[in-house]
């Protein structure tokens, strides 16, 4: 699939803001992730604010170039009550997951941050963003236009030798 | 994105065989997916076998609906010396969330069954594939030709009152 083909981690973009009703079409495909047990305990903080996003900059050495976004997703984990709650991480990384497909399929170059579980960044991301006790820290995504017009192309990842058929038993 | 919104977890299957092709363009889509530190710590045990299919409808209660599959893929993560060993669950996520949009642009229903960080159903798997010790279960997924002809369709997700924004300050 194509867009999934020249999805890459964009880190210099464009100085142009990226459109609200791009963003929210970004924030949808993001919460039609699967949940485990359909719980959908992933919540969104959207950061547009230059100031924070110079911030996230100061704050995380491996997101220097995030005061360049124009705006990034914060994704955060209900803490509690959640019917599956040790598969949260993994459906918070499938609603980052579509948000960078759909990113790309706009136009979008985007690039995924990991917070969780690296206690420093969480605790630094809460600090940052004020974060209520319910919620806990995922991952930063920035998105922007691509400072490179080719940025969004084709590298290849397959790899024959990392698949495997049916059984372990005669290798 | 169409593609992302109709995607849905199908478990009832036509007894059609999914073609070696689009098994390849899902490998493909899986591997495509970003990975921390472009680590690709991803593996793929490729379940094609029909008496394999039935004992994992046998051992777990979640995937009683594999035997009904055209194939699966347990998803591996490397347990050992990687980069961002910490970040493989999540990883492993974005490569599975790939795969069932892949599946879905082919016309494929597909349903993600977590396995990791189960004990009981990672040590099961372990088991019944003969897992080298290198290797760590992530999740079981099942594609099939849906059942039902209107499987893949759009069930909107969207829910406002799960985005903020910038901070949370004034909550």
């Amino acid at each position: 699939m194509e867009i999934i083909n020249i999805r890459r981690s964009v880190r210099e973009y464009l100085d142009k803001k990226v459109e609200d009703d791009k963003i929210e079409l970004i924030l949808k495909a993001a919460m039609q992730a699967p949940s485990a047990c359909n719980q959908q305990g992933t919540r969104f903080l959207v950061i547009t604010d230059k100031a924070l996003l110079e911030k996230i900059s100061e704050r995380f050495q491996s997101m220097r170039f995030a005061k360049n976004a124009s705006f990034a997703i914060l994704f955060l984990m209900v803490k509690e009550n959640l019917i599956a709650q040790v598969m949260a991480p993994q459906d918070a990384s499938a609603c980052v997951e579509n948000s960078l497909i759909e990113a790309t399929n706009l136009g979008i170059g985007s690039c995924w941050c990991g917070v969780y579980p690296r206690e420093q960044r969480v605790s630094d991301a809460i600090e940052l963003f004020n974060i209520p006790s319910d919620l806990e820290p995922f991952a930063i995504v920035t998105y922007g236009y691509p400072k490179n017009s080719d940025a969004l192309k084709v590298i290849d990842r397959f790899d024959r030798e990392k698949v495997y058929y049916n059984t372990f038993d005669k290798e």
